[in-house]
């Protein structure tokens, strides 16, 4: 065992040894989810545990925004995720001695999370107090094939002879969950918040049905068993409000082992009625035994087969960034796999942090590696947001602009930010989510996307942009007052990094418009409008420091104080818990990546100088206190050729939360930042840039590393990329050949792979970071 | 009886007829108070009534403020005023029919608020719904000359024979409160927020003591009367938890009246125990009564006649206007007279608006007229600042600053502001604090406080400059990320209003230092310290926009979006209730003047070219949101030239709570913007000017108005200013000679009046306000 606890190996994720402090941790990485259903890496047995944490996409409590001062369009509802009835628990008593961990003694206990089988293995020879000796194994799934469904199988073996025992499998509503935080990045505490509508038991089944209180959301969970009992081993099932538990007394011969198959299926909705609900479950629960234990596995691993066939990233001299990047992928799998027309949130359906609220992170982050690997869900989230338009609009109209305003955070697509400097000012997010719409258009040639929902998408952020901004009296087009990625300053103008993602949204509006025009007509769009979108978009404000030759974050960006580093003591990171927001505003101090962010995301907008000098000038300010920076800091670390630096910050993002880097995920995981993972090995080492739909690499990996591999959909081709030293050969493993590009000059792929030469990377000055804050050496 | 309910008269506001509807807003404009006590003018038969409130200058109750987003830094309590113990209450029963105005009929009614004597009475005649007829009179008033005592006279005449009735005299504690309203203007409201500890009651006197639940504050309010019964009346007096009640039953027969004379005393602390608090109130009793009500009576007038020797305005010409002034005077003198080491509230203690709270406007507004006319209460006042200097340096260190952060709005001198960017990053509050110190020690030659207080004040406050600011590459000292007093725009950079006060501040304190070398070391200061204070005055910014040749009120402010002014309509007015701050702040809209009250508290630093241009430009913006801008901009106006408008801003400012401008005068009075009335008149139209201590005039008078005279006191001196059309006339009514200046020409005054010649006002253009906005045209 290493000293972080996991081992490390290709394909899994494995911890070995019971370490009850480091459970609130491993229950968010050894989550399983389908992007519809999450399930936390609790126990079954229930205790020790962390954080309980069954969760349903888009399912929520609403509540009250306190403000101790209101104001004209604060939101007035949050939304937090609830923890839905819990299916996970399996209960076992040895003679009266209930299976606890934290009692007895553990000589073998190990967890793995498979990232091919998609499912988590235990296995634990326990002790008990008394002395008597028993293994359980269990390994769990949340099917990948049937969206509605999870299953656990679970065995329990005697070591020392003959065994009594009794489980207890369970249906659990409104379990108590730890108190509140301080930290505002952690949720809000629900108490008891599903009120019982229904319950139902018989044979081995049963159906527990809830509403929230306020959001009026229902839902219902079920459960069925599989088990082989001996004629004299009792039985029963019952059902009060919140609880339904299956009871089964047997005993155990020596040499034997009694296995239950435990069936869950979840099920809610706005709209349909509990006894719908009821049936929508009952119905997944006969489906999910009739397809039985055996073939949900074989349909999981065939599923991952698929998956991995193309997202797959492979790494020659880094086995522990091997394994991070799979862990990654495999959880940017798990949270937006089968979404379906909800949101992807930032903590995918592993924990209830930022209350499991939604951000411009799946945009940015999660959906490039969705497009390029998993287009269909890179759809679906596309989808999600298509469906929140209206709300988006009349907010915008609520703010008194026109077009919509995407949310900062929200589950089901209405502003929930209670902070409007760092919520609703990060008017960005509309640009975001037009960049990923054009992203996904380009990479798929989904028309039948594009016509019904990307025109509109991309029609509305634009119009957002044409009211939001305004031409100043020599004619530059000015975007005032917002704030960009970076919460270190907040309502600024011309915050560089919006301003370019506005003018690629509104250039990219008025480009599908033209294509469209009969569309665009029905989208209220005429010529005028297209016009001025066009000349917003040339006359775009880029402030720039003419006496440093950078460009500044924002208007006057660079002429704030500097913060002072060498005063700031490394345990007051992040510096949002320990230094006021007014502070941090007004200095020379950035969260994360921002100007930077621009360089990657709208790099054709720079040149090679610029990238150079403005990298360095905002990496010895830039902090990293946000997960989404070092994946990005990587990308254009990589790009100016600075590649020790481009590894040290993959595998800070690769190992976010495999090293708890954050000291929060126990909350749940960081998605983006390991989703960041892939943009790093693809956008980074592999130099991949998608301007305007054009996909072009310069591919170039650090010493210590021998060989990166990796695939991507384009056009419904799949295109395979292997990196070597000195060179690169790019595979067409299907489709049609394709118009590529390998450090500027462009070349076609077809049937033959292409093997190019990789340029020696430019010699360029140290760059270097605040005071304590450059990441860790790498190899 | 005019429009709006008053009449007109010099010296007393007076309301005939009844108006149910006007009570709510009447008690206010009639509340009597000392700046110690202060009481609604309510009716003391308790209903009808708007809005119950007696106050005791800093006596609150606590409240935790809640955040949807919490941030590091965010005041975790708030304050609010607190509506103590009722002493006003004294009900009468016409057979067992209660007086209340709701019912019957009354052929005659009036209320006086009488400026020269200090009291409120009342005349009513009333019919009863069955018919009986009956005269009251009573009269109250707050004693200026007993802090802690209050008094009623109440005398009941039956107009029809022979009348049966029964007295209930009351102290009632937690009375009921009207509901919260969404305005985060108004206070929040508290539900019984007093605890009882105490009552007891012997003969007239009852005595009731109470505390706050969490502010832990302790009160006690006592009773005691005077009357003149036959034998055969019952009287009784007894006391409940929240309730003391004097019981009177007794005939009055024709011709006669029953005169019922009511005490009460009040006290309260934070340390001193229930009996020592009983002890106190009981004392202040015994006093009143010793001294008796004609003493009272008498007192309080000679008290006002001191007051009014020296603070009246006298105008001619506009006999609203004089009545208007008077009006505010009163009121400014009511809610700083005894104060004594308390805040001087926003509302005075005439309402629970703001939640009690004390802002800038203390300082800005109501010190300068009491520095001038009585200046002991200025002390008083900034005095109680001093006393906060442990609160404010321990905030300063909170938020990584050195020195003092005085607080955005406080009761007792913490933070409470629930919106960081309109309240903590209001840092001029404390460069206001500065400027209100050196104005008294220069108006007085107070060494005493200048040695004890008024050094460390600006020593403290200088400090927090020098830590807020920095040098730029180009040596320039930059204050940042601040918000000055236009709440429409926030975190913004280099206010100009801000920088200028700070420079103001830095170099007072360098030159007191220098003045008290000693003293100055004793806190710490040394000469290193002092030089950087006059370096950053000395290179302090202040963005100017060459293009338009006009001041930037912050930096990058005139390339802002104009705000739509057409298209907003005025009954959106005021927009904080109406449009998101993100809207606000990043457009060319003003709520109150910024830039413009720098060109009146810091003329000095612009020349007569740049006042009339930014003044132009500014105006075209402003919005007059705040009740804290119209006499400023009458200042300004009179400057530049255009009397007209000042005279319209003058009457607006004046009118404010008797026109109920800002329809929230029910919450209470605007103070400061009474006591900018006086501003708009001596510094307005007198020209008056303070820049370092020395006293300059540049009289001029719009040519609705035939003379304006007011009085100032300088430094021990007294001098009196006539001003009329052509001429202006300077008179020492007392003390020393005193170096003056007339429109630039400086002179010395002595014994002998100068009359000197006003020169014409300038020919300037046609100065615009936003859409709408134009004050109305006077006269």
């Amino acid at each position: 065992m290493d000293a972080k606890g996991y081992e490390i190996s290709p394909w899994e994720l494995r911890w070995r040894g019971l370490d009850l402090e480091a459970l609130h941790r491993t229950e968010s990485t050894f989550a399983v989810s389908n992007g519809h259903i999450g399930i936390r890496g609790s126990f079954e047995e229930g205790e020790p545990r962390g954080l309980a944490g069954t969760y349903l996409n888009g399912f929520f409590e609403q509540r009250e925004l306190p403000y101790a001062e209101a104001g004209y369009g604060y939101p007035e509802d949050g939304q937090t995720v609830v923890n839905v009835t819990d299916g996970n628990i399996i209960r076992l008593l040895i003679g009266d001695e209930p299976l606890d961990m934290r009692y007895g003694d553990a000589p073998h206990h190990e967890r793995v999370l498979d990232f091919r089988s998609g499912t988590l293995r235990r296995t634990t020879e326990w002790v008990s107090p008394t002395g008597r000796r028993i293994r359980i194994r269990s390994e769990r799934l949340v099917s990948f094939s049937s969206r509605a469904v999870a299953a656990i199988r679970y065995e329990v073996e005697p070591l020392d002879g003959e065994l009594e025992v009794v489980l207890q499998s369970d249906l659990l509503a409104n379990e108590p969950l730890p108190t509140k935080s301080d930290d505002p990045r952690v949720a809000a505490a629900l108490d008891r918040p599903l009120v019982a509508d229904f319950a139902a038991a018989s044979g081995y089944r049963a159906v527990l049905a809830h509403h929230t209180r306020a959001s009026n959301l229902y839902m219902a969970a079920g459960m069925d068993h599989e088990i082989e009992l001996p004629a004299d081993a009792r039985c029963s099932i019952e059902t009060e409000e919140d609880l339904a538990r299956l009871t089964v007394a047997v005993d155990i011969p020596a040499g034997k082992s009694l296995c239950l198959t435990k069936y869950l299926a979840y099920g809610w909705s706005a709209r349909r009625s509990v006894p719908a609900l009821r049936a929508q479950v009952d119905g997944a629960l006969a489906g999910a035994k009739e397809t039985g234990w055996k073939t949900l596995l074989e349909r999981q691993r065939a599923y991952l087969d698929k998956f991995w066939a193309v997202a797959d990233v492979e790494i020659e001299g880094d086995a522990e960034l091997q394994q991070a990047v799979r862990f990654g992928l495999f959880h940017v799998l798990q949270a937006g796999a089968r979404g379906e027309s909800r949101a992807i949130p930032a903590k995918g359906l592993t924990g209830p942090g930022y209350d499991g609220h939604a951000f411009w992170d799946t945009e940015t982050y999660v959906l490039p590696v969705l497009t390029y690997t998993l287009p269909d869900s890179a759809r679906d989230a596309l989808r999600w947001r298509h469906t929140t338009l209206d709300k988006a609009k009349a907010r915008a109209q609520q703010l008194g602009q026109q077009g919509a305003a995407f949310p900062w955070r929200s589950i089901n697509g209405q502003e929930c930010s209670g902070y409007w400097p760092a919520g609703t000012a990060a008017f960005h997010v509309g640009a975001d989510v037009a960049a990923a719409t054009s992203r996904y258009l380009a990479a798929t040639g989904d028309t039948e996307f594009e016509t019904e929902f990307g025109l509109e998408i991309l029609v509305e952020t634009a119009r957002l942009w044409g009211s939001l901004g305004h031409h100043n009296s020599e004619g530059e087009f000015r975007i005032d007052g917002v704030t960009g990625p970076d919460e270190y300053t907040a309502i600024a103008d011309n915050n560089v990094f919006t301003n370019l993602m506005a003018q690629q949204n509104l250039i990219d509006a008025a480009t599908l418009c033209s294509k469209h025009p009969d569309l665009a007509r029905d989208l209220g769009v005429d010529d005028e409008e297209t016009a001025r979108w066009r000349d917003a978009a040339e006359h775009m404000r880029l402030p720039y420091d003419d006496a440093l030759g950078v460009h500044q974050q924002s208007d006057g960006f660079t002429h704030h104080a500097d913060w002072d580093f060498e005063a700031t003591p490394q345990d007051t990171y992040p510096l949002l818990l320990n230094y006021p927001y007014f502070d941090l505003y007004r200095k020379r101090v950035v969260k994360q990546a921002d100007l930077v962010m621009a360089l990657y995301l709208r790099g054709d907008a720079f040149t090679d100088e610029q990238k150079l000098a403005n990298f360095l000038y905002y990496e010895s300010i830039t902090v990293r206190d946000s997960s989404l920076s070092a994946c990005v800091q990587s990308v254009v670390a990589s790009e100016v050729g600075d590649l020790q630096l481009a590894y040290d910050y993959l595998a800070e993002a690769a190992l976010t939360d495999l090293h708890d880097l954050h000291a929060n995920v126990s909350n749940g995981l960081h998605i983006a930042s390991l989703a960041g993972t892939w943009l790093g090995c693809v956008a980074g080492f592999g130099g991949m840039r998608d301007y305007n739909g054009n996909i072009t690499f310069a591919p170039r990996i650090p010493e210590q590393l021998n060989r990166l591999a990796f695939h991507m959909r384009i056009r419904g081709s799949c295109v395979s990329v292997e990196i070597r030293q000195h060179s690169a050969t790019y595979t067409l493993t299907s489709g049609n050949s394709i118009p590529l590009s390998h450090h500027g000059e462009p070349f076609t792929l077809d049937e033959t792979p292409v093997t190019h030469d990789i340029p020696e990377p430019p010699q360029i000055p140290r760059i270097r970071q605040p005071h304590g804050r450059a990441p860790t050496r790498r190899g």
